[in-house]
């Protein structure tokens, strides 16, 4: 199981490669545009987001031919391994849009239980969050090293993120505020960054809904590996988005949890 | 003028070289512990704030002995040469024990009327934002380049930030929240990274409220170097804090200033 999972690391890395050289000519150009996707609302899509997302099949269809794919910007590939890539090639674009640092590259493999492997990549900064089964590693201007989700604190110590105030649905939102009002510090903007924040031992919860597989397997697959847990607000598997739950250890997601429940 | 303003230019430079190199060992170090300043909220501070005002301070004993100093850790010094510098040596210290890397260092000097330089550094990232009377330049990874704030475009296609929902009082969050409804784009959490985001061309408006002088008298110099205008909410000087708005150009300053005058 390590040489498959090394190798498929590598394919990862090198999809990870190749979306930062797609999309770094393009942040913060002032002859970027974006279109609108959404109907009664603004969800931006960039020439950005497509030149990864097409970069990162490149490298799939040279070295994992047979692997299925599913990508936020162009659908879903059926393959015949059982492994599928699970693929957003700019995890918050209104961030990149505004030149913000906290979007990302979100790469993840796995079956149909879920993703095995993760990266959450920020190239304007740097840092690349590899989840393994094995362990987990930063890779940045400070160099490398190990991953660990925090200790266990209460939540009125804890610190709680998600990335727009309104989370989703207005119960959704009255239901991050009933444990967000109990924490210590809420903050917000951060896209897929604030998982990575969790993987690294910095915040205790992220909260979000409205999810795509796309936007959480690659910070499943990161935040497990550095000890934590990823469910839904049901305590199930989250891997098929929706409403998420992201926590550094069981006693903090088990908190969460019991609120978020009275809500459901 | 130009001799003098490049002199206390490369101060300020130094004094941000010695805050980033305080500041760094504590970010993202699991012995970072933060004490609250605020009675019935939270409003960390961290050995990295208190190390880095100092490092800050120990250049100016050095180099500007007469000048007076601000400075959000340490109070206030008075100088006799007329110009005082204004400090805040962590920017979003609740971003900072987060592990967000989105706070700065933040560096002014001016006199009554308020800041002539600026400089909204970023250590982690390794970016530096400086406005001078003359021109504003980005240091980073990207190398080295002219600042300039967008062109005029109508609120309904502008991008407006600001660091909480809740922005200050509540009709504080009232004024806000009708400037936001109109603009196509509302983002959250970036500390004074907003600011420089105006001033890199990225982002039209950011409008806060309870601000201290050294919360803005940075942005505020940077800003207008690159073109654009920072004021209270009526229009008047910003650099004492309180409600501010920071505008890309002069159309979006008096679009945003129209309906925030309806909340006065």
């Amino acid at each position: 199981m390590t040489q498959i999972h090394d190798a498929l690391l590598d394919v990862a890395q090198q999809m990870a490669d190749a979306a930062r050289a797609a999309i770094l000519p393009h942040f913060r150009n002032s002859a970027l545009t974006a279109e609108n996707k959404l109907d009664g609302g603004y969800d931006p899509v960039t020439i950005a987001d497509r030149a990864a997302e097409e970069a990162m099949r490149a490298v799939l269809a040279d070295l994992r031919p047979d692997d299925s794919i599913l990508g936020e910007e162009f659908g879903t590939v059926d393959g015949t391994s059982g492994l599928t890539w699970v693929l957003d090639p700019i995890d918050g674009t209104r961030g990149f849009v505004s030149g913000t640092p906290t979007w990302g590259v979100l790469i993840a493999v796995g079956g149909p239980d879920g993703p095995e492997i993760g990266i959450i990549d920020q190239p304007y900064i740097g840092e690349r969050f590899i989840g393994t089964p094995q362990a987990a590693w930063l890779h940045g201007p400070q160099g490398q090293a190990p991953l660990q989700t925090r200790a266990a604190r209460p939540l009125a110590q804890a610190t709680v993120f998600t990335t727009f105030p309104e989370v989703g649905t207005p119960a959704d939102a009255a239901a991050f505020a009933d444990v967000a009002s109990r924490a210590r510090l809420t903050r917000y903007g951060m896209d897929c960054y604030a998982y990575a924040l969790v993987a690294a031992g910095q915040v205790d919860l992220v909260i979000e809904a409205g999810l795509n597989a796309y936007d959480i397997q690659a910070p499943i697959a990161l935040i497990q590996a550095a000890g934590g847990i990823v469910t839904d607000w049901q305590g199930g598997p989250a891997h098929n988005g929706g409403r998420v739950l992201a926590a550094a250890n069981a006693d903090i997601h088990a908190e969460a949890l019991a609120i978020l429940a009275k809500h459901a």
